[in-house]
């Protein structure tokens, strides 16, 4: 396929990550890349199996409401897809991935990317949301796949005092998975927690991108603050590191979602892009997990 | 078991219904009632089944949050659980429920049953949820088991007003499943619609009670109204009739879930009991579903 000639595709999807081994195509395992991959080389028709392109490439039962993903399709594969429908081939694609993929993943929306898109690289910032039910929460049954029980009380307004700390770009090694050649530092740009009207204590963590394991870890490290084992300051006090700290229990991929991704307005993609290509596209780079 | 030596627990508890074929024990089936009624039974040590009273008799696939039971124990029996702990014994009930109970039904709340109290016929109001996702709603597949998939889009305003038109002190013969004997006047107190933040069409449905599938009937009927199918007034036409209109979709249970259920003040209970036992205490009667 002529790369010159191929249109970019932006996918919206959303997926019930507790049956998939995380997005990452891995051989013999299900995971979600795969899934749609086969999904797409199915109904798009090319000889080569798709490649796509994630925003978040979330770990083993981590779950998405807002997924962004791209891939390069043939024009003529794409054009092709309507028949004699007079829908767009974005809408006739959304519908035939409806049809044909599992229950636990649905793609919302398929659109052509602007000049300059890269779902991954041309990313502002991601936001993901961490639910717990502690014993103050009324156990919900219906949210089981997305919440992580916990046996003890936590103290929302302390893990709330506590995570603010961390705000800013800072070197968030202490909470990252060491990776060869990788920069460990990030903004982080909001860490809040409040109580659901059912109880449910929800963070809310944004970044311009985020390290392996760093969401789970940063959670971990302030839900020792809520039992009341670790101070207040704890977590700011682990930032100062510049290795993993081992003392932070990384929380389950049950809780965690990854809810939006947020771009620049089209003007400004292509820009975007090549910045954050410059600072972290190394090899081995987790940079935009 | 001598009766009048008997202590009445109220229990609250939720469940996911998509693997149960309803609240009542069947032989041969996985119900709520035959799974929770083991559970008990084992923990209580008691002689004969445990037998549970509720308030909400939920269908196939049905869902609650806020389901209510009653069941009278032994106060010996009731007394042992704690061992040497100091917890109460409602307390220790409620935790060793959730050692044994299946992940999809949890046990929130074991406490003494004030004089008077029955779950079934003491219950005020039922207030139940039923919840649509039209393609304008986002679809999250972490949803999936407590939601509707409905494939043309709904007119949520349409759907408000014509619901509005049925609530009062009605014969709902036209929504119900017919028994002989019982009454199908109902008290139809709340009924109306709304998009939830993510576009989800969400229904509010309270009554003093309910007859057998008729809030599905309810929600089908003006479902015909949100697709432009039949005009605004048509539900309130159907509940002239005096018997089943069979037009009306009996929409699927998934997207139902038994919410609240309203008792009065404790000085209150054994009346309100009274009363409801001598309008609706009758064979065959559904009047509490």
């Amino acid at each position: 396929m002529d790369e010159g000639a191929t249109v970019r595709l932006r996918l919206d999807l959303a997926y019930d990550g507790t049956d998939f081994s995380g997005w990452a195509a891995q051989p013999g395992r299900r995971t979600v890349e795969g899934v749609l991959g086969a999904a797409l080389t199915t109904l798009l028709r090319t000889a080569e199996p798709v490649r796509i392109t994630v925003a978040g490439r979330t770990d083993a039962g981590v779950h998405a409401r807002g997924q962004v993903a791209h891939l390069d399709v043939d024009p003529a594969a794409l054009a092709a897809l309507p028949g004699r429908s007079t829908r767009t081939p974005e809408d006739v694609l959304v519908s035939r991935l409806g049809g044909i993929l599992p229950d636990d993943v649905v793609v919302r929306e398929v659109s052509r990317a602007p000049t300059g898109f890269d779902a991954r690289f041309a990313a502002l910032h991601r936001r993901y949301l961490y639910r717990i039910a502690d014993p103050y929460a009324a156990h919900d049954p219906l949210r089981r796949r997305d919440t992580t029980s916990w046996r003890r009380v936590l103290d929302a307004e302390a893990m709330d005092t506590s995570s603010r700390m961390l705000l800013g770009l800072k070197d968030f090694a202490a909470f990252c998975k060491r990776r060869e050649g990788a920069t460990t530092i990030r903004a982080l740009l909001d860490f809040s927690w409040g109580r659901l009207p059912d109880g449910v204590l929800a963070a809310t963590v944004r970044a311009d991108a985020f390290c392996h394991s760093m969401v789970r870890s940063l959670v971990g490290s302030v839900v020792a603050v809520g039992e009341g084992r670790r101070g207040i300051e704890w977590p700011a006090q682990l930032q100062q590191r510049t290795e993993r700290a081992s003392e932070i229990f990384v929380m389950p991929a049950r809780g965690l979602s990854l809810e939006e991704v947020v771009y620049p307005d089209d003007p400004r993609l292509a820009d975007r892009a090549g910045e954050t290509r410059a600072r972290r596209d190394v090899p081995g780079s987790t940079a935009t997990r």
